[in-house]
């Protein structure tokens, strides 16, 4: 017996009261009990925002990324622990590995584009200066930085790990401690999971905390900086979000709802081709894998008039031979629903869809390997034919969360378009098409109602991820029925958990504010060229004004015969006058910023390691024979980087670059990257 | 008298039954009516999602930047006609220019922006290309298409101009058709600049259309595809958020509402420096201006202890010098409120903030130039001090939405900061101070309650825009007690009319769709070069794919002589060796990117008109003496432009180019951006 405890203001605690039963959905027995009464979710609250929130945010990215990574190592050594309690909820060991690994995968993505996409600061500025005035002195810049509140995570049963971890990786590298309600079926496994987490001790205290059970009246409880992310059926998540506190406090709430998902068969995939059998393979999977238990699951099989026996001959074939039964049988591709009552609500919703549509598969007796029928939640596939989805509205409509899918035909590419929209906004559709111009109508037709668009042919097929699986990468969330909420999509995902603030102020003071030089701030020069000082040395507007050099037709001459590139601009007066641009033989722009470096660095052995990049280049003038250049170079922005042992400790220095001619017109400006020796003693000289 | 029509499917239509009346601020006179009954607003909505919607999406954003662009001038030369219906409702000239010229230079801002941060196609791509899979595959992307449906924007009273321009901006560069509903007050101002446009005939039927009076039951009609913007108290904004279709559809509800904005006097800031009297300046203009009626004003001043006396004694002197009054009277600094309900609302408003604070200005008789005070809404300034801020709550909840402002004392930073949060979030913060790190502790500290914070010093003084001024580049909109919404902010300001989608599939299929050549897809290589392709010629996807070269240690001695740069790590073997970076002496990225143009570029005069910047060049190997590198080049992105008359019709093309060495492996990627000559026939040869 699983007795689940609640994990509230660091410590483990049992629910008093009345308990929540925990069944197999493989035997139909009871496995564990839970509940949340008698927690006080004010408290717990109020200890995530007082204790837990100062210290996450008191840590920079770099180092919240690391803690993520630190935490999936561990739960991928305790991963078979996690399978064997899979099992139980009916997952087979595919569904688990999507739920288990998968989730933990998400810890690791978050790890990375942390540490890539994020400073090695304890807020995030985005996007570029603002210019906000003729001479300069008043500028804008935005920044993000984390709400100040707790995440209230709610959770569907579907998938307990990867529910749970997809949400907790970008608010915790946001920096915002959480509470997690899993939901009841499954919460052995969470629960599992959880406690594996707040084990490893790498999380300071406060960061998260779990609520197995009834949420009760917590969302009573949420204030302004407070964030709800909610997956579960629209209903639910419609009543949570019209909650009292959440309208008058203007909480966030993202909510993930399931949706009508559809895949449409391309007109040129046609019986025969390769990408028939993809789409059938396709929609097969999703009925099948979770059972279709998933948000994102095909529900509605939009396929070319004519050929709807094609696909459902195809379809039944592969569904019949879809073995049901035990996760754990020899054989067995689908396990059972999470509960009984779930096999109840599948049926309803069916008979229900079963108004508009015809049934041509299920519905009647089936096998079940190593488990008893009647006593697990199991429920075979069922497919049915709806002739006229124009007007039959059930199947765009009723969602029956089982392996349960509509066929329906289309005449036109516009219709096809307007049968994916009657789904009124879902989570993913998919596109199985060979023909680019197929795509691209159907894709834009469809786009503004779904947040995931996938198109699969034989070209992609065989690395696709597939229609069901939302990635770290990419947005997960849609529209109108599915909840109108985003979720992971890389870095997108950690902003829903930070506040957007736009600063104002002199160049000066957005600099001091942001760590990040803004042009016209403060420009220190000293004796000590910047290329001898180390990463520790080096402060942010540190700057460099070069001597100047003048610009010959020889050294033009020569640059293009040392690069070949003797483009007409450059070697002809008459030829570049004539295009509009120029006034005559102008000097390569890349000659420009090679002389602008031979005007900057500082040639002896030092502290700079390597110019691995440069970002947004622009000539803003041109530079004919006879200018003279030259440069302003300044310290823009720091980030220290861990360096694996063996390799010098260094860091990434970014330097603002602008390149001036006799009249102080900048005819360059851009950014170079450099990788800088830190000071330790040890590895200095 | 102005019988106001409200604008529906394209006629101006008279409403039906009981009209509301229009009274001029400043003598209380009836100036005319207004109603919306009989509108059906159903048919509306339906009307723009069926008629307005497809014609704007037909366009390109640059097309309907252009319309912006020409809408806006046509405003500006009818100004006059706008200024002279402001003065009736209370408004100063100051206050009506913010309110129209501003509101006008949204439209124009909108306008370039649009040019500049979109493509000229209907969709947006945003961010990179994301890898999904080893081989290259299957990738990921994200675009912005324009929601399907309809952008109802209910608007407050303040601003009848910027109001409503300021939310039509961003909605019609999206490309999304707009209802818009003024608050009634002032509703004579929105209609007039609303005929204006509609006169212009700029816009496509069904793109705007407008209900003066009574919203009516408008929002019980919203659909999964619409968005509210609403701008208005708190409690109302509210209200309809939680609106029965709001929840059910997932409707997009963007809410700005009033707020308890505070302004921060730094402690360095004593009497006697710029900054204190900038403070004082500031608090007084936020007063005054509009006669406090914006929901940016500050409402509340937080000075260090011990100030408070300096502060009210300042302040004082420059209320009591303001002269209130008909705003075309001579030396009028502060017109009415905007309705004799209005000064009722913000009297009791005063009287309850005035439970937990002391008055020390205003409150009793007063001076009103040009009109009889008794008829108009005239309200003089309050100022009041709280002395106990940590515990009367009253000045941090309670907004008197007229010329109200609580002087509270903090005895640290943190205590300030506190005090900051107290208003629950706000729209803007502001602190004056000339201390960087006073700066940087109160900005971060008080970040996440605010929407915007502005620092002011004697610095960036001279050309503030001001505490309260939103602006199109920045973020308007703040968490919690101000709404949780978010406004203009540049570019981001138009994607919350737009589904962001996570596309996959192949990289030719993305390319497809995407119309911007992804890394994998399909290469077209022919045997013109295609630098001798005009713009229209060129193909995304067109590709050339270089002879090689051989770098030799002569180049890079060459190299370094022509350019100046002798960094160690290209002129000695050793100390090369000694960074960890390299294996020896390698040549100059500059040199490499420089020889890749030799390889790639086509001399001739042809339809290449200039190479003017490169983006995201990464070094990704080094390349040492005898490597042999070789480059491809191909079409990315193509991007159409308005070239004005006199030059050479032309576009921009970004290359993607990749350096390869002989094995194959990156050395250098990044991509260029070049003009290029259309095909006009005229000008072509």
């Amino acid at each position: 017996m699983y007795m689940l405890k609640n994990y509230a203001m660091g410590q483990w605690v049992e629910g008093t009261g009345r308990k929540a039963d925990l069944f197999d959905a493989v035997t139909g027995e009871k496995i564990g009990e839970t509940s949340s009464d008698g927690l006080d979710f004010k408290a717990m609250m109020h200890y995530a925002r007082s204790v837990g929130g100062p210290k996450m945010r008191a840590l920079t990215f770099h180092q919240r990324a690391a803690m993520l990574k630190a935490i999936a190592k561990v739960l991928m050594e305790r991963k078979d622990d996690f399978y064997a309690l899979s099992y139980l909820t009916g997952a087979t060991k595919t569904d688990s590995w999507v739920d288990i690994e998968g989730g933990i995968g998400t810890f690791f993505a978050y790890s990375s584009r942390g540490r890539r996409e994020f400073p090695n600061e304890c807020f995030h500025v985005e996007g570029p200066t603002e210019p906000l005035s003729k001479n300069g002195t008043f500028v804008g810049r935005h920044i993000l930085v984390p709400i100040e509140g707790v995440a209230v995570h709610i959770n569907a049963f579907n998938f307990p790990v990867w529910g749970m971890l997809e949400k907790l990786a970008p608010a915790l590298l946001a920096g915002v401690p959480c509470i997690v309600k899993p939901a009841t079926a499954g919460s052995h496994l969470a629960e599992a999971v959880f406690r594996t987490i707040v084990d490893t001790g790498i999380l300071p205290d406060g960061a998260i905390q779990l609520v197995c059970g009834s949420a009760g009246d917590m969302l009573d409880h949420l204030e302004e900086q407070d964030v709800v992310a909610f997956t579960g059926s629209a209903a639910t998540g419609q009543k949570l979000k019209s909650g009292a506190a959440v309208v008058k406090n203007s909480v966030r709430f993202n909510m993930e709802a399931d949706s009508l998902n559809c895949s449409i068969l391309g007109p040129d995939a046609v019986p025969g081709t390769e990408e028939f059998d993809l789409f059938i393979k396709e929609v097969t999977r999703e009925m099948t894998t979770k059972a279709g238990q998933k948000c994102t699951a095909i529900r509605r099989s939009i396929v070319p008039a004519g050929l709807e026996e094609d696909v459902i001959k195809a379809l039944s074939k592969r569904l019949a031979s879809t073995t049901i039964g035990a996760p754990t049988a020899e054989g067995v591709r689908m396990g059972p629903l999470a509960s009984r009552a779930q096999v109840n609500a599948v049926r309803s919703a069916a008979e229900m869809i079963r108004h508009g549509a015809e049934l041509v598969f299920g519905g009647g007796d089936f096998d079940v390997v190593g488990a008893d029928r009647e006593k697990g939640a199991f429920f075979a596939p069922m497919l049915m034919v709806c002739d006229n989805p124009l007007t039959r509205l059930e199947a765009h409509d009723i969602e029956a969360f089982g392996p349960v899918n509509t066929v329906m035909p289309y005449h036109s590419i516009e219709e096809a378009v307007q049968l994916a929209r009657l789904g009124k906004g879902s989570l993913v559709g998919s596109l199985v098409t060979a023909d680019p111009k197929v795509a691209r109508d159907v894709i834009l037709g469809t786009a503004a109602f779904h947040g995931r668009m996938l198109v699969l042919d034989r070209t992609s097929a065989k690395e696709s991820t597939g229609h069901g699986s939302p990635l770290p990468q990419l947005v997960h969330g849609g529209p109108g029925r599915a909840g109108g909420g985003e979720e992971m999509g890389g870095a997108r995902g950690v902003t829903h958990y930070m506040q957007r603030v736009a600063l104002q102020g002199s160049p000066s003071m957005i600099t001091a504010i942001t760590r990040e030089w803004t042009k016209g701030a403060e420009e220190h020069t000293d004796a000590v060229h910047p290329f001898r000082k180390t990463f520790d040395e080096l402060e942010i507007g540190d700057t460099l004004i070069t001597k100047s050099r003048t610009i010959t037709l020889g050294d033009i001459e020569a640059f293009a015969d040392l690069s070949g590139d003797t483009f007409y601009a450059h070697m002809n007066d008459d030829d570049a006058r004539s295009n509009g641009v120029f006034e005559g033989r102008v000097a390569h722009g890349y000659f420009i910023v090679s002389a602008a470096a031979g005007l900057f660095v500082e040639p002896s052995l030092g502290p700079v390691l390597a110019n691995y990049g440069m970002e947004k280049l622009r000539f803003t003038k041109p530079v004919y024979p006879g200018d003279t250049i030259h440069v302003r170079l300044t310290v823009k922005q720091k980030t220290a980087k861990d360096t694996p042992e063996g390799t010098i400790p260094q860091g990434v220095v970014e330097w603002d670059v602008e390149v001036m001619n006799q009249d102080n017109e900048a005819v360059a400006v851009y950014s170079i990257l450099t990788l800088v020796r830190r000071s330790e003693p040890a590895l200095v000289g």
